[in-house]
């Protein structure tokens, strides 16, 4: 018997107004009690999956199933209360939906709540769901999670099964999800990772020195003295420089190489439809369109130095330390040249764990101005679970 | 005392649904009696031009007064009735709008209009009107009057002042319009060009054999015994070919330099507001950015030759003859794919007068299984009134 469904109240535009979807948690489940909301890439059975964009929900059929993580997580006990905005198919990092608008950034109203999983980041930090489900292909559950204040996982690539979302670029593409406390996250991540949260610590803190460096300099500020503290809950620290030729040049590689597999995705649909797009996003479809073989083939080799590289800096084990975000959220409607300066620098700090595959957690330990910024940790792959579990330290050391 | 407003009856929809804009003619003026409407990139005090995009009309003040040719028309008696759809910012061909849809062919049902003056052509073809204003850039009045069974006219670029319409290159930019017969369209030229329409015909017919080549055999089966009727009506005919190295490589040059300028027309707008364009249309744009300096000055050589030829071609006088399009009109909704060869099949004939600013009549003379094709007849600059004084005479002989 279905729980009685409350309305949905939603001061900050994060919901789908043309998308019901209502999922009624098992009764009894480890997650009774709990509601949340998922992305619009996430297949809900007799929904149309919108994705952000209006020509996309009109030319698809709606859903047979739901996708694996909601039926896990309804299974489990949690009820799926709505469909959260999304920047258009994903392709988007602030959260500005020219379709559908921007969701309000709760912890800093004039500011974008971060993309593409802006609606879900909007709804938790807005105190509407207890933990919503985001996507992070190059950034999109990191970038929110540091702009509104949350914890937010891209866990290890392949953790969690796709199963029933909207892919982008299926070698960078993962699932994640928000929530406002470690407690909450880790009771979510025991369901989706079927494994128990542990109380571990790291054997060391490896704080990522040229990764700090991008940030804006109030921005390290804070953050600097948080991998301290992280550090003296770990076995120590020791401080590396990651990316031998800059940082910029690991980026461009997963710019090239997700670009490439995203419009790879959705050409045969853009053939047939002709849909419209933002022009930022067409543009970045268009780059795509526009990139040589002998490029791929250059990113292609940035990525595997990139790979080895990283592999060499966790060989002596621990967790990478690093910004989730070299600032704060930035002001709302900017024009198109200013935000892609910003892409460009955030990109520098999210494509690490995009082209390595490991899993980062960004914890909402600090504010500049009043402004969230969150701080990251890394691990190697499969270490999801222990990171969750040196969060919930951490915010209980630091509460405490 | 304007006169009694009727309402508007749009079963094709020809019509913008959300600008409302009606100009009662003069009483006693030459036009009285006649009504036009006008593609929604003219100016109408007090009303947004929209230019078939939502984002441009949401972000643009109504207009301070009548654009010039509207204001004309109006003292000189004809009543504007409405604004018709056009391709978005006048870029495309066909007609078919990704966000207000397509416009009815009354003349080929299952078939597009042309564009990008689909609504007015639409107007015209169907009797709504009796005569409609367009614009050609790149055969944005002649398409639409080929695939409509329409006269219409790209006149001498420079001919008719552009005050008050949404500019797209330029260098390309003229005001054309359509009617259904020869003795309007005069009408309408008279007041438009303060001049007489003579009923002269040309020295000679100059047929252009590689443009009737561009045609499908059927079309230049219909098209090509019509030249030569109309060099009866002439001083004789003679057969040259125009392009020394193809039709295609003097379409090419257009599309990089019109496209160009239709970027630098719209780019700091597309940065403020980053809006929403089907895909096609952004790919175009994209196009334009990725030019290179050298692909420009190429272009402009090309140019340059294509000048010299004609001048050439025209140096014995008389008035070139060629297909207006080398198709009927092709079926609406086919994927982009297939539109871009139609596209790039019709830039290879329009692509002569829009580089040398000569004005060129697509007269509605013939079929093609029942559809209609359009038959073009090309003067020396400022030959505007020769070309549709002749066209007066060219459907009175055939009439009778």
């Amino acid at each position: 018997m279905p729980r009685t469904r409350k309305p949905l109240v939603d001061p900050l535009d994060a919901f789908c107004k043309d998308t019901e979807a209502y999922l009624s948690g098992r009764r009894g489940g480890p997650l009774s009690g709990l509601d949340f909301a998922a992305k619009d890439i996430f297949d809900v059975a007799g929904h149309v999956t919108g994705g952000g964009n209006p020509d996309w929900k009109a030319t698809h059929p709606p859903a047979g199933r739901n996708a694996w993580v909601v039926q896990t997580l309804v299974q489990a006990g949690a009820t799926m209360v709505g469909k959260t905005h999304t920047d258009e198919l994903t392709r988007g990092i602030l959260g500005e939906n020219a379709h559908y608008g921007t969701p309000v950034n709760p912890k800093a109203l004039e500011r974008v709540p971060g993309g593409s999983s802006s609606g879900s980041a909007a709804a938790v930090a807005g105190g509407l769901v207890d933990f919503a489900l985001g996507s992070d292909t190059g950034g999109s559950v990191r970038i929110p999670a540091s702009f509104c204040g949350l914890y937010g996982l891209r866990p290890t690539h392949g953790r969690i099964p796709l199963d029933g979302i909207l892919m982008q670029a299926p070698s960078y593409d993962t699932i994640g999800w928000f929530a406002r406390d470690a407690s909450t996250y880790a009771r979510v991540a025991e369901v989706v990772f079927e494994n128990e949260i542990p109380d571990s610590s790291p054997s060391r803190i490896v704080i990522a020195q040229d990764a700090f460096e991008e940030a804006d300099e109030d921005v390290s500020e804070v953050l600097l003295p948080l991998a301290e503290k992280m550090a003296a809950l770990a076995g120590g620290s020791t401080t590396v420089r990651l990316a031998p030729n800059g940082l910029a040049e690991w980026a461009s590689q997963q710019n090239v190489l997700q670009s490439k597999e995203a419009w790879d995705s959705v050409k045969d649909w853009v053939d047939q439809v002709n849909p419209r797009f933002s022009f930022w996003v067409s543009e970045r479809y268009n780059f795509a369109i526009g990139l040589t073989d002998a490029q791929l083939h250059e990113a292609a080799i940035v990525r595997d130095q990139l790979r080895a590289r990283m592999d060499e800096v966790f060989a002596g084990g621990g967790f990478v330390c690093l910004p989730t975000a070299p600032c704060p959220a930035p002001l709302r409607g900017q024009p198109t040249s200013a935000k892609k300066e910003v892409q460009s620098r955030l990109s520098r700090l999210t494509c690490i764990a995009g082209a390595t595959g490991r899993p980062q957690l960004s914890l909402p330990l600090a504010e500049v101005n009043g402004l969230p910024v969150g701080i990251s940790i890394m691990g190697a792959h499969g270490s999801d679970e222990e990171l969750i579990g040196f969060a919930r330290r951490v915010e209980a050391a630091l509460a405490g």
